[in-house]
């Protein structure tokens, strides 16, 4: 038979065994965090059925669709009726709409699956990744102290994901949105148009920012291109900002969404206090304006300080119904989202994420054949204990074992030869240390125990 | 917007956050089962190049999966290049035959995913469903006691996934291959047929297999029908039915390849001995096949004691070679394989997995609202101690935020009003045995750290 080329699709990540547990710890690190936070789990089906899923999508999304057929339905010559879900978000619409009367609200979700987008591939760009979301939900209303959750979140999860120093920047988009209003700027498609020349400014000057605010096709006046920029580029304290904007709120002529705005900025300041989260880690950003038009209130963005290239690394923000597509109730709610393929693949790239230690704490290593029964007997000992043991079962020399053992991140390896096994003895080798200890069998899981705990 | 109706793909399994949790427990036993028996983590694409996935796989398995392609491709009129994995061996093979340099053998993985198989809907039959799957690979060979380790991690993880009593039930496929070439039905074909006829035992009785053996179709003489059903049909103790085999071997006219089959499983057992897998808990039995030509020697099957009828829960064998459509090395291996959402379906059907506690361990609910800060507070607390916390940050009831509690399966109340706060205590209430205490608001994290832990 001619061989095939193994190969994986482009834009996949597909890890060694070692790089496989550095990321399985970094989601079991989020996953854990969420859990902290009274988040409950969900999953849902990788494809939806394409109608539910395409329902409210923009033309953007659909383009990036991948559809699912079984070979019947493509031998039928049919259109395929499913698709891979480019998000968390919908299904979780599709979800709270479809199981409503048996949630109770708020309700509080995670979500730790992959989500698929047919992308042109490139570096970095992946077609298949994990998404880390959680969500609040609420039924008709939510409190606005969850928006000040979302960011303690945060601020538990990348301590813990032990990623270096990092900054949540948040601003409720009402804030720029009656601004706007309250400039002349009313037209959706301005709107946004203006909204994204401002989400640049992580990337450009104020100047080029003003330029192209003022250019061909926004073509705004010097005073308001000015008015939007002493908002959005203003900078400092949390108190140094609220203080500017509440003196710009009191304002007789000001729009009213703005103030409201200000009032929530405010008052999830002071929640974000109240639950303890460092003001080092999070300042207010007025430049974040999130390019989607689903955000109504609160946003946020989360940067590493010392890899401001990489944009973003968690993001979310308010929304004011979440289903409106699948049921008349109305849904409000907060939450934001980590991409973890790709924060895993930049930091990888930085050399931030070094190998760990092994899941398999202890080899049992086989120096002679005619033992093999003791050496089943220590690993289902140590296994019964609780310390994730693997045994060489294939004879093999026993310097070649230590070298795999080392290779593979395990630290401990148990040794027993015709002699030892004589004396009742076995030899405990850490191989880090390249320390070797002699003690009795009796003792072999009591010692190792010890020291893997 | 006219509404869509919110439904999900039939054959998908979708469920409710407290049936997740108990899922998700069952997931995270078996994958601590895995890692204690020192296999290693893998994930690979949920999609597979079509022409990779599909070299070497027969007509059956074709029919049944689940083409992919983006929105481009469809559009141009493309053929699908990409499949979903319809079960995650072929998956093994390609990953250790793509990245075969850089992995250590013997290889021993681990993979816990999700597959997909179009088949045609019906009542416990998924289109989308977890399997759990061990395999170790040897490069060139691979040590016979690899064999043994397979029912000591299934005896491991039934124990520890708590649905009663199980028996893991075992053969050794050259028993049966030897045997039927010794008695002329050595073509391909025929054999598969036979074999077909003997897996049936376990649904029809001796006599019927007998009349089907001997009847239209295979045709066999009685005599050789006999000699089937004689050793098929073989019950008895570990050591009676080695006995019996043992006695058939040493006659001379028997075939080598049974002789091979009956020495392999008597080794087998020895070390099964040896790891302490009690003999409660496994036997031969000669009348497993394994409909798959994929195996070559030990095979297991894995039935719960009180539910026959499910049909084996986890099963697999040992095979000569993993990757021959990918690669030139010889990979053999052995593994096992549990399909854990038929598993989970069958089980809650029988009423078996009930609803445990709820992740989320404390509910601070909210009685005042001028005291937001305070729940806040004592929140960031509880977390920060490592306990499960969920506040109630929407004014409601305090009866409505226990019943909440309550139904959500969390144990543990904190109330605190300003009759309280004014002396600086809070109240503890247990949902489950409806005791309240009150207790210093300085205690608290203390006291229900102690109480969840």
């Amino acid at each position: 038979m001619a061989l095939t080329t193994p190969r994986t699709s482009p834009g996949t990540m597909e890890l060694l065994p070692r790089r496989q547990m550095v990321f399985q710890r970094m989601l079991d690190t989020i996953r854990r965090g969420f859990e902290r936070y009274g988040f409950v789990p969900v999953e849902t089906p990788v494809f939806e059925i394409a109608d539910v899923l395409l329902s409210k999508s923009g033309g953007e999304t659909e383009k990036q669709v991948y559809f699912v057929q079984s070979t019947g339905s493509l031998e039928q010559g049919h259109k395929p009726d499913l698709a891979l879900r480019f998000d968390l978000t919908v299904p979780l619409a599709r979800y709270v709409a479809e199981h409503e009367a048996d949630l109770a609200f708020p309700f509080r979700r995670y979500q730790i699956q992959r989500v698929y987008r047919g992308e042109r591939s490139q570096k970095a760009r992946y077609r298949e990744f994990y998404q880390c979301d959680i969500d609040v939900i609420g039924k008709d209303t939510l409190a606005l102290a969850y928006d000040a959750e979302m960011p303690a979140v945060i601020h538990t999860l990348f301590s813990e994901l032990n990623v270096g120093p990092f900054r949540i920047h948040f601003n409720n988009r009402k804030i720029l949105l009656g601004l706007f209003e309250g400039l002349g700027i009313t037209e959706a498609d301005q709107r946004m148009a203006v909204l994204r020349q401002v989400d640049r400014l992580e990337k450009i000057s104020l100047e080029e920012v003003r330029s192209a605010l003022m250019g061909e096709g926004l073509g705004l006046t010097e005073g308001v291109a000015n008015r939007i920029l002493e908002v959005v580029g203003t900078h400092g304290t949390a108190a140094a900002v609220l203080g500017f904007l509440s003196a710009l709120k009191d304002r007789p002529d000001v729009n009213p969404i703005f103030r409201q705005g200000v009032e929530e900025l405010g008052q999830v300041v002071a929640a974000l206090r109240a639950f303890k989260v460092p003001e080092t880690h999070w300042s207010i950003n007025l430049g974040i304006a999130r390019g989607l038009d689903y955000y109504t209130g609160t946003v946020y963005e989360t940067f590493l300080t010392d890899h401001p290239g990489m944009g973003s690394v968690c993001s979310g923000g308010r929304y004011d119904n979440l289903a409106s597509q699948y049921t008349k109730s109305r849904l409000p709610g907060v939450g934001i989202s980590i991409g973890l393929t790709r924060l895993f693949y930049v930091l990888s790239e930085a050399g931030l994420l070094k190998d760990g230690p092994s899941t398999v704490q202890v080899l049992v290593t086989q120096l002679d054949p005619t033992l093999l029964a003791d050496y089943l007997a220590i690993a289902a000992e140590l296994r019964a204990a609780g310390v994730n043991t693997e045994i060489q079962l294939e004879p093999a020399k026993i310097a070649r074992q230590f070298k795999y053992a080392d290779r593979a991140g395990i630290r401990y390896a148990v040794v027993m030869g015709l002699d030892e096994q004589a004396e009742d003895l076995v030899t405990v080798k850490d191989l880090v240390t390249g320390e070797q200890t002699r003690i009795p069998r009796g003792d072999v899981v009591a010692r190792l125990a010890a020291l893997v705990g």
